[in-house]
C-alpha cells in the first residue's frame, strides 16, 4: 500500500482539493435524494461539433487544443452550470479521471486522455459537457430517480445558449452532425437507469429487455455499451436520432420506463407471494455477508448491494435506508476507495478495503438506528 | 407441514418421551463438555457374538428376536449402564431412530430395522449396545474431546461383565469370531472426530491422511464408512484388529491423533500468519449467513458452523462460545429439527427450519453476551 503523497502538480494539488468537493456530494447519477425506488437516475445527453471545425477524430493535437480553448470559457459562462469546474484532461491524475468516471461526469474514453480533453462540470454534478470526446461537445443532465422531462429541458437550454456563441455543425436534411452515424440528426441520447431485481429473480428479464429491443429501445449494464448488468442494474435507452423529435423520444421513452417500473413492482409482489423465504434469504445473506465479510470484490458487493436495496424497499430490512445502500454503491468504487483510503491500492488490498468501508458504515447505521430505537 | 400427533402407539409415546430425556442432553459425541478444540470426541466399539448362535446375517427372525430376548436383561443390568434405556427398533418410529442415529447411538442399519434389532443406552449416552446389528453385540463407549484410554476402559469393563454372564464366539487362534473378517481379533475399532479447518484451509490434509493411511488408520467423513468430511470434520480409526492387543492400538492411536493435533495447530498459526484476512473473511461469512439466511440446507449449515467453530477457537468471535456450535450441530439435523418443531417436515422445509433455529439462537447468544457487557 502507497500512501498518496499530497498531488503531483500544483494544478494536481487544486484538482484534489476540487475532487473533494465532489466527494462529499453523492452524485447525481446515484439516486442522491431520488424518490423511485426502481428507476435510479434519468439522463439526456446531446452530441454537438461545431462548424467548419475538424471533428475530434480527425483532428490534430494543435486543433482539439484550440477547440478546448475556445469552448472552455463558453461552457463556464453557462448561467445553467453555475457554479461549475472546468477540468483539463491532461491535468489530473489517472486517480483523479476514476473519479470522475465512477461518478459518471466522463465516459471511459477521457480516463486515458488525449490532447484538448476536458469537462466542465456542474458542482451539484446534474450537469456535465465534455469537450473532444468523440464530438466537439457531449452535453449530459444527470437527474436522480424518473426526471427524463427535467434532465431534457437542462441540456435543452444549455444547447441553445451555446449555439448563441458558436455555430453548431448542422444540416437541414440531416440535422445535428455527429462523428458517428449512430447519433446523427438529434444527437441525443435520453436513458435511465433501472434496478430491477424482481424481474430478474423471476427469470423474467429476458422476454422485458427483448421486448424494449422491438420498440427501438436499447438496453445495457451499468457502464452502457459492452457491459454487462452487474447488480441487477440495467441501463436503458433510444436507439434512434433520426427523424424524431426529441420531446417525442422523451415522452416516448418515460410512458416505457413507467411500464418496467410496473412490472418490476409486480414481479416484486408475486415473488413475496410465491416465493417469500427465497427472497428473505437472498435479502439476508446479502445483508449478513456485507455487514461480516472481511475481502469483498467489486462485482460481488454491487450484486450484495442490489439484494440490501431490494430487501429495504420491500420493507424486509427496517435499519437501513436507500441512502445507505446508494452512497454505498457509489464510495465502494476501486478510484473512490482510494481516495477514501488515502492510499494508493492494489487491488487484493481494495478488496478489503471495500470490505471494512461497507462493513463500518452499515455498523454504524444499525447503531445510530438501535440507539434511536431505545 | 404435518403436526406430529402424539405418537401412533402407546410403546411410541412411551419412546418419544424416554427421547425427549437425550433432547435435553447434548449428546456425548459432540464435544458435551470436551475441553480440547480439536478432537471432538473419542469412540471406541467391540464387536462380539454369541457362541454357538447363528450370527445376525445368517440368522432368522426368530433367532434373532431370541438373542434380543436373552441379551437385553443382561445389557440392562450392567453397572456401567445405569441407568440406561432399553429400545427396541421395531417399536420406534423413523423419526426415533433418526433422532438415534444422527446422536451417533445406533449405526445407520439400525434405522431401517430387522427383527430382533435393539439398543441399550445409558442415559448420559456415553455407552450404547446395539444387539444385532452386523454381531450379536455392538459395545461402545463415547467421550467427549480426546478421551480415548477412558472409552476404551468402559468397554473393557462392560465386555468383562457380559462375559461372565454369556459365552462369546472365539477362536484361540484368531481372537474374537465377527461376520465381518476385518474385524475378526479384538473386533475393536477406535476412533476420534476430528475437526481440521487449518489443515483444509492449508491444502494439507491430502498428505496427512496418506500418512495416516500408510500407518495403518483409516480417514472417513462424520458418518464413518463412505462419507465425505463435510464441515472439515475427519474420523480416524484404527483398521487392523488382528495381532495387536487393544491397549496398544488405543495408545497408538492416541499418539498419532496428538501428532494431528499439533499439526492443525500449526497449520492454523500459519494461516492467520500468511492470509489473516482470508480466515477473518471466512469466519466472518459464515457468521452472517448462519445469522441472516432463511434457507440452510444440511450440508451448507455444516460447512458454515465449522467456520464459526473455528473464528471461536482463534479467538475472532468473541461473543459465541464452542457450546453453541455444538449444540447446533446436533440439533440442526433433519430428525431432531423435526422433534423441536413438532412436526413432520419436507426438505425445502427443514431448510427453512434449520435457518430460522441457527438465526435464533445465535441471536439469542449475541444478545445475552451483550446484556452481560453492558
Amino acid at each position: 500500500m502507497k500512501r498518496l503523497r499530497g498531488c503531483a502538480t500544483a494544478s494536481g494539488c487544486l484538482l484534489i482539493m476540487k475532487l473533494d468537493k465532489f466527494l462529499k456530494n453523492q452524485g447525481a447519477w446515484m439516486g442522491g435524494g431520488g424518490d423511485s425506488d426502481i428507476v435510479i437516475s434519468s439522463r439526456v445527453r446531446l452530441a454537438r461539433n461545431l462548424r467548419d471545425e475538424t471533428f475530434p477524430g480527425r483532428a490534430s493535437d494543435e486543433q482539439r487544443l484550440k477547440i478546448w480553448g475556445r469552448l472552455k470559457p463558453v461552457l463556464a459562462s453557462l448561467a445553467a452550470m453555475d457554479p461549475s469546474v472546468s477540468l483539463y484532461m491532461g491535468d489530473l491524475s489517472d486517480l483523479d479521471r476514476m473519479i470522475l468516471f465512477e461518478r459518471h461526469l466522463i465516459s471511459r474514453e477521457l480516463t486515458v486522455p488525449r490532447a484538448g480533453q476536458g469537462v466542465v462540470i456542474r458542482q451539484d454534478e446534474r450537469a456535465a459537457i465534455m469537450v473532444n470526446e468523440e464530438d466537439h461537445l457531449r452535453l449530459q443532465a444527470l437527474r436522480p430517480g424518473l426526471m427524463l422531462q427535467n434532465a431534457w429541458e437542462c441540456v435543452d437550454e444549455m444547447d441553445s445558449r451555446i449555439e448563441e456563441m458558436v455555430p453548431y455543425a448542422f444540416s437541414e436534411k440531416l440535422g445535428y452532425l455527429t462523428s458517428c452515424p449512430t447519433n446523427v440528426g438529434t444527437g441525443m441520447r435520453a436513458s435511465v437507469m433501472l434496478h430491477l431485481p424482481g424481474l430478474v429473480f423471476m427469470e423474467e428479464v429476458g422476454p422485458v429487455i427483448k421486448g424494449l429491443n422491438k420498440i427501438g429501445l436499447t438496453v445495457r449494464g451499468l457502464w452502457g455499451e459492452g457491459t454487462e448488468a452487474v447488480g441487477n442494474m440495467f441501463q436503458v435507452s433510444n436507439q434512434i436520432t433520426l427523424g424524431d423529435c426529441e420531446k417525442e423520444i422523451v415522452s416516448h421513452l418515460q410512458t416505457i420506463v413507467e411500464e418496467v417500473v410496473e412490472h418490476e413492482q409486480n414481479a416484486r409482489l408475486r415473488l413475496m407471494e410465491s416465493r417469500e423465504h427465497v427472497v428473505l434469504d437472498y435479502v439476508g445473506r446479502a445483508l449478513g455477508i456485507l455487514s461480516n465479510a472481511h475481502i469483498l470484490a467489486s462485482k460481488e458487493a454491487l450484486g450484495l448491494l442490489s439484494g440490501l436495496r431490494l430487501g429495504i424497499e420491500m420493507g424486509i430490512l427496517k435499519d437501513f435506508n436507500r441512502q445507505t445502500v446508494d452512497d454505498l454503491l457509489v464510495s465502494a468504487q476501486p478510484a473512490h476507495l482510494q481516495v477514501i483510503e488515502k492510499a494508493e491500492l492494489a487491488p487484493e488490498e481494495r478488496d478489503r478495503a471495500r470490505a471494512e468501508l461497507i462493513r463500518k458504515r452499515l455498523a454504524r447505521r444499525r447503531n445510530r438506528k438501535r440507539s434511536k430505537n431505545e
